[in-house]
């Protein structure tokens, strides 16, 4: 099957999540990456997208939408890669032209903006589809697959947690440009690690979990000198339907380098799963011995080894699970150019609605915080 | 050195605890158990005497204290090993005749029999030790160490949790006697998880970081249908000097057999410890590798070795850790025998004021949840 | 049930395991340690004897023997506890004055000395028990259970491996007095590492799997300057009924305090214990997730149940397997009292017969390795 | 810089290891496969070549390296990814066009075919690369880095392993393609386990240590019913300077998805690093507390960093450490297209070399077998 012609918005030199676009788009070899407007000028811009052997490079993604969608060899879809606070421009320019967007998650670094682009993607016929890249872990689809097929019984509890440690040490203030655009409000948006990592955490424990958090009490402080955005957040849940939980993000703890765990109690049984050690997932049937599934070993599930590649033992990583959206995504793209429905061929594809529900969970840990730690519905 | 002479109230057959205290009593050979009121009933109390093969059985603990403070070979200690609601008026009997105390926790039932037993151990010369057992810890101690002496600088994080599984189903239904007493509120108290491990995952916490909770704010449920007591508590804490943390505890959480687990975060570094493996203990500087620190192992502390008993790789357990408590107890009843300070004689033994924190402790959960999870002062 | 009064030879002060046996004699309260030889001179003994409070001391073991077989409160048992060469002398004195002999292993340091020894025990009517302490683990208990009742179906395979650190270095040359015997040829025996650590992997190897080790290819080295015994030792095993194994013991292996560890592997499952995380027994039946078994938890068999004290997820440890052996052997000792066959009251105790088939082991490395690693029947 | 025009032999549809060839040269951008003799009938090849968007398909690899070669855009370079008594044929006919070959290892089915092979890479001017993957891996890169630069003092022990269970039951007489060739001496050569996870463990031992093995002791086994390779294999191993060490690889293990492991310890410290837990490597200074390095983390050297692409904590896999080849591959190719000298091209590549020193392992090990396990000198 031919390649989906792809461009990049963001992604020059020095970024980190551009970089892993990139490979990612690769690994199933779905996608060629042919045109982009990688950095803040055309010289820059030109500069990574020779280095990278990228064809065709604009100026900014204004320019670049218009000039893709009037060659007839333009590109199919868009991977948005910038900071923030640039997700909603770029991805409204390219779903005006009908261009697929895959964006970079949090949506927005607004709620405006977050609005604006949802009506956008109403507006288009165009896939809007936002990285929540962990989502694409096959022992990830295997515990949701799990839940929803009953092995724990009805849900009780959901304990989420994602702490790192690079924001220990002022980082922002000593030239690390990752730590500079992550700490600044007006490009970060009203969250710091909620925003950053906290929303990773909320996606997954919903993706696998099957609940919606309804409210939360938080509490989010910034431990840094000087710092105005949280960099550690704790916070208590409530799901639809009685469950409870909490969630702990922080970029302050010495010794966990990107240690997102989610562990999912029921009535009859309990899943643990974490992400630096992604091809191992705990199954605790209650009154039974523990057992260590393995992505692509015994018991795996159909929905485990449809996103996996290689036999069990053969450690899959952080990379192929992101992998797992863009060849998700390739298929999607190909279904409605022949015709499909657009939710239909997103199947479990994180897209817009995870989006807002993402930025209505920043909001409200902000205001719940700012409350006393107030319970606030999201 | 001669044996002190121990006596019991409570552990009659079937019970868990009276047996642990006293393996634990024995492990170091400095207690002899000589005497007990073992049972609810004189006849039951005897039979279980007879078994273990204590000489001296009484029908209950009023009688005992009496009849053993008159004779010149009487108990110089006495282990109160019941359940919550009679920790209080025991320990009195004995503190009345001079009797050192060694009491299980949480220190009582209710707040009111708390501040009567307060008074009762400030008006007797005789020492009162509360079994805060993980104490007991090698690498629990350790740890202690390190952050008192600035290896982690200021303590910024303090994530406690206590998951058990035993009560994911109805157990208390089901004629598990440690099931009904730990669900029933008139013989456990207001707390129910929160009580029975809460309380030690909150005195562990305190015992390692060096700071106090100053405010918690709590969601307490009760999964288990027709349940009163909490069998899960969500929790969010703010600790004197600016610290912040989460508590969780939980009896419903399948797989769980005891996982007690304290993790510490400050501005240079960070340690983890988990109850089911305590000879370990990871030590995180910020910016250089992980350090697995064992017990007796390369980089113990004296402290740590002080209370360990043989080689490391040679895994001590759960009553190792307990016994200490016995140990240093015997040594604290020695020293104020030989006319020392009773406050110094007890050194790094939980008593009366750890009680009492325990106490505030639960009661706050209790109260914060109450009001739906506001923020309430210890 | 009375206490058995118990006596002790070796162990005197700065000895590692004979502190650790009385330990291990105390913590289910089945003897009273009364009587002892725990010194090389007589002075030292007495020294050491007061400072336990153990009542009676002797000169030497001859002595001892004697005199309390000669009193009506006379020791019923004796613990040796000295260096490899004082063994059989030790335990034949007892022995013939129908005392019950609980020893350290290995046997003897000699050959001669342990058929010497064989016939010693044949000819009285008194149990002899030898401490391979690692078969008193709980798991080691269900892992002999699930192999003998068909869980893995036919062993194809055993594994073990007993790594030391402790060597490393020369501390043999440094005044350490457990290095200066074990290394020690007069007081060890042919073997060094084979010896200390190595007989325990065979014993509890054979143990666990049910079978015996028919022959071996063994390759000995001393990586120590100067050092005469081996303190590494590689070899390959071939089993009884046609499974086949390799075991390594070493002590000049850094960052192994004492890593023990077996692994079986069957037509139809495997089995994995390591006993540094003893509580923990890994099954893996082929096919199907691995499974982590836990001392009391869910699926502990029978015959794991029976040698446990305290709940799963409450560590038991080296002090405590130990104490099982303790345990039993006083069964045992009070059913051959009460007229049992000596064979069937010692149950699974490892005696004479694991003894003789230790100094077969050891002999057979010696041998196999002194001639280029030849097979070596033992 | 342009992709290298890359061919592939083998690899058509059902086989693993073409797929994870096709997917690592992809990872890093440097190749663009291009033609293809996918499968053994040019029909077959077709289908697979066009199934997976390959432009050029031929009949036969002859065909292809003679067509290839005569091309302007014809391939560089060419993966073979063949059962192994293909390996030398194809090899071959590229090496004569001078076209760069990326093989499979082991390196050949017999002695002869390598001798052959040997010659012809000597005999031409393009580069032979073999894929012993695992050396890819960036901690592999750090443990060889650390024992180069000292940090374990002169090297006593390695010892390594490499268990899988694929084979527990008969799979080659169930249909299974990869067991089927895996378990024929025509198409696999004489090893079994020893050819085609032996060689890997026996690579990566030697690589990491920078040591050679001299001689082995080797005991093979059959344990599936009518099976002529071994699927367990035994042995001890002595190397060039004195170090010994075992080596244990088995495809009878249950529980065993692909559990490579080597450990490694000499004079100051030891090294453990394990397959399915890459991105972690355990580093063991003797009488200091055990360091947990992890990729791109804390302590990372620089051999480390430059083969990984992604932050600590975001776990890579067997996917990239294999493309890191592809990726130095690339590399070594443009640098002799370039005018460089091919043995500085190859850096630490595996090649010609490694892969007779692969085959001689394999020969010692059935011969030394055959001999009784007599030490046989490689």
């Amino acid at each position: 099957m031919a390649r989906i012609r792809l461009g990049m918005v963001g992604g020059g030199n020095d970024a980190f999540i551009g970089g892993v676009h990139r490979i990612a788009s690769r690994i199933d070899d779905r996608f060629e990456l042919v045109a982009g407007a990688l950095s803040s000028t055309p010289e820059k811009s030109a500069e990574s997208a020779k280095a990278l052997g990228i064809e065709r490079s604009y100026g900014d993604f204004d320019e670049m939408a218009l000039a893709e969608a009037a060659r007839e060899d333009g590109i199919e879809a868009v991977s948005i890669v910038t900071p923030n606070h640039v997700h909603a421009a770029a991805a409204k320019a390219f779903l005006a032209q009908g261009i697929h967007v895959i964006c970079d998650k949090p949506l927005t670094s607004t709620m405006q903006d977050a609005a604006d682009l949802e009506k956008a993607v109403a507006d288009s016929k165009a896939l809007f589809v936002l990285t929540h890249n962990y989502t694409g872990y096959p022992m990830i689809r295997q515990a949701r697959d799990m839940v929803a097929s009953g092995e724990l019984g009805t849900v009780r509890l959901v304990q989420a947690e994602y702490p790192q440690d690079w924001l220990t040490s002022p980082m922002e203030n000593e030239g690390v440009k990752q730590a500079e655009w992550r700490t600044d409000p007006a490009r970060s948006g009203a969250g710091g690690s909620i925003g950053d990592i906290g929303t990773h955490a909320h996606n997954l424990a919903c993706f696998m979990s099957g609940l919606r958090v309804e409210s939360l009490a938080a509490d989010l402080h910034s431990f840094g000198a000087g710092r105005t955005l949280d960099d550690n957040a704790h916070m208590m849940l409530r799901f639809a339907g009685g469950a409870r939980g909490m969630l702990w993000s922080s970029q302050v703890a010495p010794g966990n380098e990107n240690a997102l765990k989610i562990r999912i109690y029921g009535e009859k049984g309990g899943l643990e799963w974490s992400q630096e050690d992604p091809n191992y997932l705990w199954f605790t049937p209650h009154g039974a011995p523990k057992r260590l599934l393995t992505r692509n070993g015994a018991g795996a599930t159909e929905a485990s080894q449809a996103v996996s590649r290689i036999p069990g033992g053969h450690p899959e990583g952080y990379l192929e699970g992101f992998a797992t959206l863009y060849n998700e995504a390739a298929d999607a793209i190909r279904a409605v150019q022949g015709g499909a429905d657009r939710a239909t061929a997103m199947g479990v594809l994180p897209g817009i609605a995870e989006g807002m529900e993402g930025m209505r969970f920043i909001t409200a840990c902000v205001s719940s915080s700012a409350n006393d730690a107030a319970w606030t519905v999201l």
